[in-house]
């Protein structure tokens, strides 16, 4: 069984350590859904791959590379294509010593596809246990919004609930925003109103939430984006979390503050479910 | 002849494409000057590693791992023992999925021996031409200070002057404070008093910054670390990069600015350079 392939199905269980992935983080990556044999919000992925790879000056691989390599991924694993992840990952490729990149190498480009490890429905109807973290994000980050390999914020943060039920940790900007969970997005609700924080200065843009906010905008339901001071958060009346791989799970506490999983919680569930994104059953 | 190596000597030119280095960039790095077969300022790197170790939740390596693995670079490396720099590389190790290390895995600890390139003694003696990079560090670091192998900013910094005469550029955060340079820290020189950026919300504490602000210090020479705003840069007399590589370099121009190579400087450069830093030769 293959580990990691290339996009033309060659088994690769090793990268050169002089790859400028693993020298600086220099590269993207993706985890995408696999769902009945497909790609879930597939132009959502690529789209951010290519915003990233323009970003850092990466060439963006072609759709027909990135389509082939998923699909070696999965031939070759013995995740079930009807609901597995493929993680692609992109980097910069082999260079020298130094942060320039004095030669043009071409980018490397990987795919593994894993078994999906679904949720318990319990998840999806009760919700989920999350905390606030300690490790705060930095501001103004030059790759805000961006999927990119430099992920230490999140490696500490998720070490925090470590050999916990937490489910997901939130973390916040030096000011005390809410920005992100650690591989979630945000979303909270008060007085029927959804919201979820700006990620102009830090976080990752998910596709799930980019799905979610233009899902809701086809039925005039406007997401307003905004900052989202964290000691706001016990005035809300909903709360959720989504990610590419598990949809929608409500949260129904946070350190000391509960939610009920709530009418507009349940509502967008549904509409995600009808749109696909079948995790969201009720 | 040997690429990289471990700590026993054992030539790897690959590392597992799950490292987590490779993965999420979790690890660090540093990069030690060996002059006369000895690594530089070696009680700096070892402090910083082990800081940077104690951060990320990494074991530190043993000190007779660490020594091991510098010697066996040098051996098994084309690079003069009397002149060369040995990169480290420590990283958490091969781990599953997810920003969790859901294993205990052991670091994965490399080491490598380049020939150091000497610079023209020019550029000692007349100074380099510097740049304000566009790109901005984040604020407020969870890393602030440390050498991780989350290192995009600075590859973004460094992409801006490729292909030019351009030999450093100098960082701001989002306040417009000057912080390091891509690859140097920064010291500024006004009516004979030294200061240098404060590194507690972003940038890289450099071995040879230390080094220069403890030697100044057991000589009665105070350094003000401080904020600075760029916008001081016009107003100061000298200027100065350094690093663990380079010693010192006056710098003589950013963008518009000029200045001339100064006394202060000069002498600072005379004290390194009695204190083994030979470089700084004038």
């Amino acid at each position: 069984m293959l580990d990691w392939c290339t996009s033309d199905g060659k088994g690769v269980p090793h990268v050169s350590i002089s790859d400028r992935g693993f020298q600086y983080g220099d590269g993207l990556f993706e985890t995408v859904a696999i769902r009945n044999g497909e790609p879930r919000l597939w132009p959502y992925h690529a789209d951010r791959l290519a915003r990233g790879c323009k970003r850092l000056g990466i060439t963006m691989p072609s759709e027909t590379a990135l389509s082939a390599g998923v699909i070696h991924a999965l031939t070759h694993s013995d995740a079930p294509a009807t609901h597995a992840v493929v993680k692609i990952i992109v980097s910069a490729g082999v260079g020298q010593r130094g942060y320039g990149r004095t030669i043009a190498a071409a980018p490397t480009t990987l795919f593994r596809a894993f078994p999906a490890a679904p949720l318990a429905l319990e998840s999806y109807k009760e919700g989920i246990d999350t905390v606030i973290c300690q490790t705060r994000l930095a501001s103004d980050s030059p790759t805000a919004g961006l999927k990119t390999l430099n992920r230490l914020e999140q490696v500490l943060a998720r070490s925090e609930f470590a050999d916990s039920d937490v489910f997901e940790g939130l973390t916040m900007d030096a000011a005390g925003n809410i920005i992100c969970g650690t591989m979630s997005n945000v979303f909270c609700i008060r007085d029927k109103i959804i919201s979820t924080p700006s990620l102009d200065r830090c976080g990752v843009e998910g596709v799930m939430r980019r799905h979610i906010i233009e899902t809701l905008q086809q039925r005039g339901i406007a997401t307003s984006i905004q900052p989202f001071a964290a000691a706001n958060l016990e005035y809300v009346d909903e709360v959720f979390v989504a990610n590419s791989q598990f949809g929608i799970l409500p949260v129904r506490s946070c350190l000391q503050m509960t939610w009920a999983v709530g009418e507009t919680t349940r509502q967008v569930m549904s509409i995600l479910a009808a749109n696909g994104v079948a995790e969201c059953h009720l």
